[in-house]
C-alpha cells in the first residue's frame, strides 16, 4: 500500500524521462510576428491556469468543512494531468503538436476535464485516489480527443468536429466521465450525508466562479488566430452574460429565492455552452445559446438533480452534470444551428461516441478506485489534514 | 409585477437581436501586427473583466452576512451593461465604435461606471432593481461620454477633453449619478441601522481592493497606443503607491488605528484620480496626485462621510463619493495643471456637464426604482438566499 | 517619533522629484514590433503585480487574527519598495536599465525580495517598522543585483551569473536578509507563543499560493526573448508541478498526515528553484528539479524548522527559509550541473556573496529596527486596525 502512494510520482517521472529530449528545440526558431503571437498564446495559457487552479479549486470549496481537501485535490490533479499529458504530446502518440505552447494548452485543457470530472466525485476520495484518478482520466480524455479532432481510428474525420472551446471534448467529456465514476463509486451511507455550505465557504466559491467567468474567453480564444480572438471574446462574453441573467430568474422561478450554488454554477452555463461554437457565430446567436445554457442549467440544478439522484442513489458533489454534462451537450448539438456548411452527422457522431467513452472508461475507472477504499462519512479536511 | 421580472432580459434580447448583423465581420480583415495589437487590447480587456468582477464585487462583500448578495448584484450589474451598452454600440449611435474589441473595452468601462453606482445604493435593492437601475443608468452614462468624448450637442469640442482613463466620464460620473440614487431612495430607518463588517468580509474586501490595484495599469491603458502603453502604467502604478502610503498615514492620524475600510478603498483613489492624465503626465506628478488623492479620500471616509451623513440623513453604502467621486474630480482638474496644451474652458465645462447630468439622472433613477419597493430593515443575504 | 512616521513618505517625494524628469521620454520611439513586445511584457509585469499582492499578501493571512495587518503590510511595502527601486534606477545607479518597462520589472523583484523578507519577521512589526524595513532592505537588495548581474565592484563578471527569474538574487536574498533580521529582533516571550490559523486562514492562504502559483511562469519569464517564453513558461510549469507532488508526498511521509501550511508553500519551491535556469534547461531537468525542490522544502518546513528555531529561539514567521532559502540556493547551485557552459565558479562566487551580504545587511536591519521597539504579544489585528 505505502508503494502504492508513490506510484503515480514514478511512473511520470519515468515517462517523462523518456521524453526529455523531445522538447527545447523549438524555441529559438520562428519568426518574430510568429513568436509574438505565440507569446500571446502563452498570456491566455495563463488565464486557463488561472481557471485551473483558483476557478475549479475554489469553485469546490462550497463544501463546508472540505476546503483545505478540495484546493489540495485541485493542486494535485493539475500536476498530475499536465505532465503526463505532455509526455504523451511530446512521445507524438495520439495526434500530439509540435509546438510548446499548443501543447501546453492541450494540456491544460485535459487537465480541465479532470477537473471536471473531480468535481462528480468530490469528497469521496483520498489524496491517492485522486492522483490514481488522473492516470486513469488522461489517456481516456486523450483517446476521445484524438478520434474527434485529430480523425483517430477513422471514426469522425479530421476537421470536421466543430469544437473550438471544447462544450463536447472537454466540458461533456469530463462531466460524463465523473457520472459514470460515481455509479461505480458512491455508497448508500455517504449518499444520506447531506453536503452543507456557509457563508464563508459560498463566497470562496463564488470567487472561484468569478474568476472562470473572467478568464473563460482565454479558454475559448486559447488556440483561436489573431485576428478572431476579439470576435470570440465578444461571443463568450455575451453567452456568460445570458447565462448569468437567465440563472437568476430560472433560480428564483423555480425555488422562489436565489440559491448561491445555482449562481456559483449555472451562470457559468453559458460559456461551457458556447465552447463549440464560439469563434464561428454572431453575437446574437451566442447570447440566445448562453440564455438557453443559464436556463437548462439552473433547471438541472433544481429539478433534475434531486429527482435523478432519488432514482440512482448517488451524489454528483458539485453537480457537474447540470453545469457541463447537459450545456456542453446543448454547445454541441448547437453548432448543428449555427455553423455555415457544418456536417450535422459528423457533428452527432462525435457527440455520441464521447458519451460513450466518457461514460464506460467512468464506470471502470469508478469501479477500479473503489477497489483502493470507499467513504462512508461525511466530507471532512480532519481525515487527512492536521488541524489545530 | 412577474411580467416586470422578465421585463429587462426580454429589453436586451429584442434590441441584440436588431443589431445581431452589424458584428463579427472585422474579425477576419486587419493586416497581422494590427490584428495583435488588438489581442493585446483583448488581453487588457480581460483584466477590467476581473476588476469588474473580482475587484468590485467583493471589495463590496465588507458588509457582514450580505456577501452572497454583493457578489451576485455584481454579477448580475454586469450581465445588463455589457449586453446593453454593445447594444448601443452596434446600432453606431452615441458615438459607437466599429471595432469588436474597442466595443468591448468601453461596454466593460460602462459597467465600470455602474458598480461604482451601484455601490452607493449597495443593501437596498432587490436584485430586479438592481437590474432595472443597470437599465436606466447604462443610456445616461452613454449620453454624458457621448457629450465629452464625441462631441455630443455640440457642447464640447471633440478630441479637446482630457480623460484616457475615465476620471470624469467613469468615476466621477458613477460616483455622483449613486448619490443622487440613494438621496430619494433611502428611508429613515436604514439609515439608523449601522454597516457592519467583520474579520472574514474585510479579508474579502482587501482582496478585491488588491485585485483592483493590480489590474488598474490595464484599465488606464485599455484603449492606450501601444508605444504608450509601458509609460502609462508606471504613472498608474506610481500613483497607486502614492494613495497607499498616503492612505495609511491619513488614516492613523486621523483616526489614531487603521481603519481597513480605508486600505481596501482610498489606497485606490490614486487610480482614479490618474485616470485623466495616465499617457501625459510624468511619473512624480502621477506620484504627486496619487498622494493627493490618497489623502483627500481618506480625510472624506474618516471626516466628510459622517458628518455629511449626519446633515443629508442618507447612506453611501461603500463610500463611493469618498473613492470616486472626489478624487475622480481632482483627477480631472489636475489635468488643467500637468497636460500642455490642455483648454482648461474645455475640462471644467466637461466636469460641469457631467456632475449636473450625473446628479440629475441619478435623482430621478432613485425615484422610479424606490417605487419599486424600499428597504428598512439592516442588509441580509436571508431575504432573497436559500439559506441552510 | 511623530515626524519620522512621515520620514519615508518625504524621502520617496524628494527623490523621485529629482528624478522626474528623466522618464516618460521612451514611450513614442520605438518600432512596432520591438513596442508590441514591450506591451507583452507589460502583460508579465502585471501577472507579478498579482503575485506580489494577492499572491503574496494572502499567503501571509495564515495567521488567525492577523489578516487585516498582513494585507495591509504587503500594500505598503509594495508602495514603498517600487517607487524607491524605480527612483534608483531613473537616477541609473548600480546599472539601472533605460527601458520604462524593464525598470518596472526589476522594481517589482525587488519588491518580491522584500516581500519574502517580510514573511520571516511578519507579526512582529508596526505598519511604520515595514516601511523602514523596505526602505533599509531595497539598496541591499540593489547593490547585491548589482554585484551580481552587472558587474559592480568588479566582484562578479557581467553576464556569467545565471539567474534568469531570480532563484538567487530574488528568493534567497530575501529569504536570508529576513533570517538576518529576525536573529537581532526576536524576543524571548515573542518566540513562545505559537503562530495559530484556522479553517478559514488556512484558506486564504491557499489561495495566496494558486495565485502565486498560476503567474508564476511570468515572473521567470518577465524579461526573456519573445521566443523563448513558451519553452520557460513549460519549465516552469513542470518544476511547479514536481515539487507540488513532491511535497504532498513528503508531508504524508514526514507528518503522517498533510500540513495545509506545506501545500500552501513548499508546493511553490519548484517555481523557487527553477529561477536560475528556467530559460536555460529541459522539461525533464526542470520537473526533476521542481521535485527535489518541493522535498527539500517540505523536509525543512517538518525537520529542520522546528529544530533550528529550538536551537537558536527565533521564529521565521511563514518560512521563508524554507520556502525561498534553501530551495533557492538549490536552483542556483543546479544551474552548475544543467547549463551548458557555465563557468562553476563564477556562479559559486555569487551565490557565496549574496549569502555574506544578505545575512550581514539583515542582521544590521534587524538590529537597526529593534530601536523602534519590540513585540512581546501574540500577532492581532486589532493592535493597529479598529474593529468593531
Amino acid at each position: 500500500m505505502r508503494i502504492l502512494k508513490w506510484l503515480p510520482i514514478l511512473a511520470i517521472i519515468m515517462m517523462v524521462s523518456l521524453a526529455g529530449q523531445a522538447f527545447g528545440s523549438e524555441s529559438v526558431a520562428g519568426g518574430n510576428l510568429e513568436s509574438l503571437a505565440n507569446v500571446q498564446k502563452y498570456s491566455r495559457s495563463i488565464h486557463i491556469m488561472g481557471m485551473l487552479l483558483v476557478g475549479f479549486g475554489f469553485l469546490m470549496v462550497f463544501v463546508k468543512n472540505y476546503g483545505r481537501s478540495a484546493i489540495t485535490a485541485t493542486f494535485l490533479l493539475v500536476s498530475v494531468a499536465i505532465p503526463f499529458y505532455f509526455l504523451k504530446d511530446s512521445l507524438g502518440i495520439l495526434g500530439g503538436s509540435e509546438l510548446d505552447i499548443d501543447r501546453l494548452i492541450l494540456a491544460e485543457f485535459a487537465a480541465a476535464s479532470l477537473l471536471i470530472c473531480a468535481g462528480a466525485v468530490l469528497g469521496r476520495l483520498k489524496m491517492t485516489q485522486y492522483m490514481l484518478l488522473g492516470l486513469l482520466f488522461i489517456p481516456c480524455y486523450a483517446v476521445n480527443e484524438w478520434i474527434l479532432l485529430n480523425g483517430g481510428f477513422g471514426l469522425v474525420q479530421e476537421g470536421l468536429f466543430v469544437d473550438t472551446g471544447g462544450s463536447i471534448v472537454i466540458h461533456a467529456f469530463g462531466a460524463l466521465f465523473g457520472i459514470g465514476a460515481i455509479i461505480t463509486m458512491t455508497t448508500q451511507k455517504e449518499f444520506e450525508s447531506p453536503i452543507e455550505s456557509d457563508a464563508t465557504s459560498d463566497r470562496f466559491s463564488l470567487l472561484g466562479s468569478m474568476v472562470l467567468w473572467m478568464f473563460w474567453p482565454s479558454f475559448c480564444a486559447a488556440l483561436v488566430a489573431p485576428a478572431d480572438v476579439p470576435a470570440t471574446a465578444v461571443n463568450v462574453i455575451l453567452a456568460l452574460c445570458g447565462s448569468t441573467l437567465a440563472t437568476y430568474f430560472a433560480s428564483v422561478g423555480l425555488r422562489r429565492k436565489i440559491s448561491a450554488a445555482d449562481i456559483a454554477n449555472a451562470a457559468l452555463a453559458g460559456g461551457v455552452a458556447i465552447g463549440s461554437t464560439c469563434d464561428q457565430t454572431v453575437p446574437l446567436n451566442a447570447f440566445i445559446i448562453g440564455i438557453l445554457a443559464g436556463g437548462v442549467s439552473t433547471f438541472a440544478f433544481a429539478v433534475i438533480q434531486p429527482r435523478l439522484e432519488g432514482i440512482i442513489k448517488k451524489t454528483d458533489t458539485c453537480g457537474v452534470l447540470n453545469l457541463h454534462g447537459f450545456p456542453g451537450l446543448l454547445g454541441g448539438i448547437a453548432a448543428i444551428f449555427v455553423v455555415d456548411g457544418i456536417s450535422p452527422g459528423v457533428q452527432l457522431k462525435g457527440i455520441i461516441i464521447t458519451v460513450i467513452i466518457a461514460l464506460t472508461a467512468g464506470l471502470m475507472t469508478g469501479k477500479l478506485i473503489s477497489i483502493l477504499g470507499r467513504r462512508a462519512e461525511p466530507y471532512l479536511d480532519s481525515e487527512e489534514f492536521e488541524l489545530e
